[in-house]
């Protein structure tokens, strides 16, 4: 293995100047960066006359089916392996798990990224996977269509919470503005991201902050999500990525964590940290997950009751 | 009454420097948008040497006080009178009614702005009144402090609902880059306007929105806060406008009405209204008020019932 570390979007360029018959992975539990990377990466390689596809553990969730439009996949004989948003190959499923030692070029931005691949570009000060595509394709003159542009608005926007959070750059702002000019319906797609909400999922919010568990004056806050809940509150287990936020917005919460039972594993519990000023990936880095400084996860074993135990113990521990 | 419109930065730049014993009139029920533009404003005119204060027709609610800072008023003889986000004279409030006829310069960005000062600037393409004074500040070669960064950046982004809406532009984008190079806390400002809320104030909207009217197919909704609410649920009045968004974040609606019974006129209802496609000022301008294309308001009259009568048969004519 080479493990070779890039440094300039030169060095990233040339390699897809080069490569064709390019699968593009991205990781489990997709959200709106690693779709809108794969995606923009995608449409801009096949706009060269490459071949390229996008896949993914499963399907990609309902509510991002206008990053994919009219997308279909292509039949080639796989040549090159790109990997986008993905930190480390656990996260690419079991489906794509025959992938992990087969990946040519890792494009990331995640500081906990472990550079599995034969070449990483790796920039832990991008706001999103998909500010490093919109750089990197300027940096190659692209002509940035609107298909494009609105899968790297997309994900630019989602994973820094509509240029809310820690991890929004000066430079996010610029390529917001940008990606805008190019047409991005960026008002229908912050409302479909961002604001729009069933009842059913109103109803769903309000009866899991009503039960939330909170820790040391109020500084850590649980939101759990069991199986029981998820069937008696009809929350779409395609969602649950969309609660993580929800603690975090409680006054004096410092530590917002989201529980979430595993559907097949009811002694697993996938676990979502976000914090105000602690660091995230380290807290979840100590449990053997990783991320952000700001957003990170981990999966921990055990009865709900031991899972709160683990968690309050690292926890207290950066209070 | 000369009544000229200003067409140019440098008109306005002339008046600035020429200008001294400023007050600047911000709007009542105050938001991030007037109070950023007016404190920025009155900051910069103060960094050259001038005096300058910021009025409103009441104290300034608390959860702005970050902005406020260590500002106090200064003793002077007004000699010029400024107003900044104000579309219409009766939004002066009853404290500063007596400076209706007496505005020289009007800085607004409200298409229905009714040209009442002497000399108007007035730019309805403009994301928000903070984002003319952060340009005209630009333009000026001002050095713009952190202090008056932070008020501007919080003005632009609480008036795009952090560049989330339909009126946010590539230049308010531009502007939030260069407001964050200067070191503005952006992350602890959208989590305090954005994000946080009382556990309190979780409950309060829970109950509202469980209370919501629907009437079209859902398409239109009716978010209401009564007195009594105001009481039953500890509803601080400052934070009222804060609750305008609720309703459109609900599947399916497209008219989002909130109204809120005034305290001391129970038969009197001051409606914000926010739509997806509409045009929220002409609905509102049928009704006496006016505002921008997605985001409006007017006060109705009469009992709650007849409140509902009056803005569906005017919402009607919208779908």
């Amino acid at each position: 293995m080479e493990n070779i570390k890039l440094t300039s979007y030169d060095e990233v360029a040339e390699i897809l100047r080069e490569c064709d018959n390019v699968t593009i992975l991205t990781h489990k539990s997709p959200d709106g960066d690693c779709i809108g990377a794969g995606m923009g990466l995608c449409l801009y390689l096949r706009s060269l006359g490459k071949k390229a596809n996008v896949v993914n553990d499963e399907e990609f969730p309902a509510r991002y089916d206008f990053l994919i439009g009219d997308y279909k996949p292509m039949n080639f004989k796989e040549k090159f392996v790109i990997s986008v948003d993905i930190s480390d190959t656990t996260l690419l499923g079991d489906n794509l798990a025959e992938y992990a030692d087969k990946i040519d070029l890792c494009i990331d931005h995640h500081g906990s990224n472990r550079f599995f691949a034969k070449k990483s570009y790796v920039d832990p000060q991008a706001s999103a996977a998909c500010l490093i595509i919109f750089e990197l394709l300027e940096h190659m003159g692209a002509e940035i269509t609107l298909p494009i542009a609105t899968n790297l608005y997309t994900g630019l926007a989602t994973d820094t919470g509509c240029f809310k959070f820690q991890n929004t750059t000066p430079e996010a702002h610029i390529a917001a503005a940008k990606l805008m000019r190019i047409g991005v319906d960026f008002e229908h797609i912050n409302r479909k991201m961002f604001d729009i909400k069933s009842r059913n999922r109103i109803v769903a919010e309000q009866r899991l902050v009503s039960g939330m568990r909170f820790f040391e004056d109020g500084q850590i806050g649980f939101l759990t999500v069991t199986n029981q809940a998820i069937t008696e509150f009809h929350i779409d287990r395609s969602e649950l990525e969309t609660f993580a936020q929800i603690p975090l917005t409680i006054e004096g919460v410092r530590f917002g964590y989201t529980i979430k039972q595993q559907e097949d594993k009811p002694n697993t519990y996938k676990i979502s940290l976000r914090t105000t000023d602690a660091d995230a990936a380290a807290i979840c880095g100590e449990l053997g997950g990783g991320g952000h400084l700001r957003a990170a996860g981990c999966t921990v074993e055990g009865k709900l009751r031991e899972v709160y135990v683990k968690l309050l113990d690292v926890t207290r521990k950066y209070l």
